[in-house]
């Protein structure tokens, strides 16, 4: 265990090292890593206390706040597993995730949903859903006899905080899961990644390189934070020793206060979201300049400190996925490189993997897969599934992607939803990147319908610009410039928005709303 | 084994996604990563020719060269142990560490001593040494019954690599040791530290946090690549992959010129081989902005690009020894702390324990101890000694220090050579340091006399600077006003240059010269 390095191992050193520095804002609330480690020992025990043990699931159902990393910590402690999931999921979704958890505790912060799942889950035994949560808490033995803890965020959660008392914990093995997402809607229902402090800590590791983060290093937390691409951000500022700032949601006018106010380093921005800071710190009315970000616009580059790390430098991102921890190849890592997806974390290795698992050569499509330091741990109870996803030693992500002839990787997209037309493959990337580059479209998805004679035909569903304009002809034609005439759309649809499952379309929607279907890997 | 990472796996990655990038320049050896790939492939498969099996060790008597990355990479492969170790060093204790180390293969280059040595081997058994290598090579199996394959560095060992064949072999857990490097000499003969691939590749990841290196580093191998200073920077710069210039030692002349024409962004220099460098590089015959060093002086700084990595903003290291993988704590992640070792790395914990092993709080001198992903395995072959150094789950340096109010560390000095005079402990560091102050001393060591009242008395040995003029009664009195007066020390005694083992004053020399012991930790 003399190598062993949790998350809670982490806190408690920087509780040593970093006695004056703060850990923690979130409204009024300023936490030092000391007085963070003291209230992270005092939620471990009252968590213990209500019956949670190692290996016990801890589920937050709740908008951002320090409570999630609290939760988080308390659960490296104490070798659980805590689980941050979307509470604005309807009450079915949030019903499933509790029965397929099984959570020993839930803190929650009401909504229409989750006071109806509160209310059923503490009324009454719920045992027709094939689970015995609902009786009443016995006490000790939460999680095994399937009663839980619920706790409110606000008051009730400070309470339980300070009812724990001071004590030593057992170290816990770095190699246990602590940290569970869900994700990967295979078959329609989500399943938890389940993420252990060695690969969230390896994961960090490779943002602190990429990003060039360092002591100081002050992260907005204001993307959602049951998602991957705030979480991972959190945590490395976390492993660096920084300071992590909490907002319930994103609001442009006051992430403008907060980067002020925090002197922020970096937030969780994207295009539309950029564009709506600039809207409101019109007049400079807020001093953002120790934001260190990407270049966007003039506008935007004249109110922040446009940052030269690797991570920043041209293009942000890559390819990643939760199961990989996060990011598992960086655009910073292969400047000027062949692929859209950059090169490997410096922990991982990639191999794009064909039908038989043999690797394929480069300029070849396959299935990108994984193995090193930052990859998940498998999906919560799914052995089968686990035993599919990791056959031969490696994580098969579920995407398709290239090895460019320079080393470099590009993402094609995901392998169940390749269309088959005739006896060519078509990926709906591809084909989505050529709609996207016609100056009056604003968004575009790609999906597949029954066609008796080629199997599948490619129809795109397109939302124009506001002030864009294009016929489908104009834009099938366009397409046909960029890629191969068989790729190219045989209709078109025009929406208003491309409905979204976090930054991807979500195309189960898509094809119940335009006839998609027959897809040969679903 | 998804989750492991191995040096061997690191180069098969980079094989494939830096196939144009330059790995290795060593004279007119230039190697692309897939060259260094394939060559490491079948230096791997020579060696398990020869016998070489998992678990042995590969021993390398000889100055820098690209050899030695591949012997260790080729070791990573095999599962075996790599060992470059100090060719300089007498019969005695190159004869010493054969002995030890029972290598399964040794990779030399002439000098008095390995010729010698490698005579002694090959010509007749030595059963008198305790082991019984130097028997006729047998094939198969030769660590086992203790026979030895040599092979002359040049030409010959270009022979092995040619006589290898490309072949697949099986995945080495990251946690095996793979290097082993000879420091911590307790009882007057040194310890093999063992390190895995998982502390070398996090070690690494540390050094890239603070150092910055992102692709296109390019590293000169100018010190001595049995060290671990040396040999953490080639290893960070494998990770990133960059490129690994190796020279055969330092040269000032030489290295402007690797510099100029390898683009190099970083050298092992400090103090005087940067006076040495500036000195041959007079008048800008070579164009070293390519470096991105520490600030040092008007003309150095003129001639190459200050970094601003935390490592070389202002003062480069911090604390470290071979048994942690390098550095333990950075100087660059404590900017303006009180500890003179700066901060901890990401990756490891430190605590500073008294002798029952309880923590001391901060400003009480105690133990460094450590813990985390970098941490070594353990010396070979020695399993009383490796259980005493990591008892209760922490590695025990063997180094005193102090954790400052902000958190900060100090080091204090090793713990063996604790001075007791009276009741007091003088930790000679401390007393070190405020020698070295004094305008006219170029360097200095304190030992502990036996003295009859006192138990020890502290004896300064100081080296002046050619131009320094100073007599004892002026050092001791310098001495009084910066630490308390039971430290000053009780005589002087003035030598040309202060004996060195590594970058530390070989004390033993100096107690047999100077008449030092009866301390309590020996």
């Amino acid at each position: 265990m003399i190598h062993s390095l949790s998350l809670s191992d982490v806190l408690a050193e920087h509780a040593r090292s970093r006695p004056q520095v703060t850990a923690v804002v979130d409204g009024d609330v300023r936490l030092t890593y000391p007085e963070l480690d003291a209230r992270v020992t005092r939620l471990a025990s009252a968590l213990a206390d209500r019956g949670v043990a190692a290996g016990d699931r801890v589920l937050w159902l709740g908008q951002n706040a320090h409570a999630v990393l609290e939760l988080l910590l308390a659960c490296s402690r104490l070798g659980a597993i805590f689980c941050p999931a979307n509470w604005r999921q309807s009450e079915d979704e949030l019903r499933f995730i509790r029965t397929d958890l099984t959570p020993a505790a839930v803190v929650w912060e009401p909504s229409d949903a989750t006071t109806s799942l509160h209310a059923q889950s503490t009324a009454a035994p719920a045992s027709s859903e094939g689970s015995g949560e609902g009786q009443a808490p016995s006490g000790a033995g939460a999680a095994e006899n399937g009663t839980m803890v619920w706790v409110r965020a606000g008051e009730d959660y400070e309470e339980l905080v300070a009812s724990g008392s001071v004590r030593e914990f057992p170290q816990v093995a770095d190699t246990e899961p602590t940290l569970a997402l869900y994700t990967a809607a295979f078959a329609g229902r989500p399943n938890a990644a389940l993420l252990s402090s060695a690969a969230l800590i390896a994961h960090s590791a490779s943002l602190l390189v990429v990003r060039q983060m360092e002591p100081g290093f002050t992260f907005l937390n204001n993307g959602p934070l049951f998602h991957v691409g705030t979480m991972m951000f959190c945590l490395a500022t976390l492993q660096i020793g920084g300071t992590n700032v909490f907002t319930p949601a994103f609001d442009a006018e006051e992430v403008c206060r907060l980067i002020d106010a925090e002197r922020v380093t970096q937030a969780f921005l994207f295009g539309q979201m950029i564009d709506a800071v600039v809207k409101a710190n019109a007049g400079g009315k807020y001093d953002l300049s120790s934001l260190r970000f990407v270049s966007h616009s003039a506008e935007w580059d004249s109110m922040i400190t446009v940052d030269d790390s690797p991570w920043c430098r041209s293009k942000m991102g890559g390819y990643g996925q939760t199961e990989v921890g996060g990011m598992l190849t960086f655009l910073g890592l292969a400047e000027g490189g062949a692929g859209f997806a950059g090169r490997p974390s410096p922990l991982v290795q990639v191999r794009i993997l064909g039908p038989d698992d043999s690797e394929m050569p480069p300029g070849e499509v396959g299935e990108i897969c994984a193995r090193g330091k930052s990859l998940f741990s498998g999906y919560f109870a799914r052995p089968d599934l686990n035993a599919e996803k990791s056959r031969n030693g490696w994580h098969h992500t579920g995407d398709l992607g290239r090895r460019e002839p320079d080393g470099t990787i590009t993402f094609i997209g995901p392998k169940l939803r390749m269309i088959k037309s005739g006896a060519e493959n078509i990926y709906p990337a591809e084909v989505e990147r050529a709609l996207k580059s016609h100056p009056a479209v604003a968004d575009a998805a790609v999906i597949g319908i029954p066609d008796p004679t080629w199997h599948q035909a490619v129809k795109a569903v397109v939302a124009l610009k506001a002030d864009g304009v294009a016929t489908a002809d104009e834009l099938i034609e366009h397409v046909k410039k960029q890629v191969a005439s068989y790729k190219k759309p045989r209709e078109v649809a025009f929406v208003d928005t491309i409905p979204k499952r976090g930054f991807t379309p979500d195309y189960d929607a898509l094809d119940a709303a335009h006839g998609g279907g027959n897809y040969p890997g679903l």
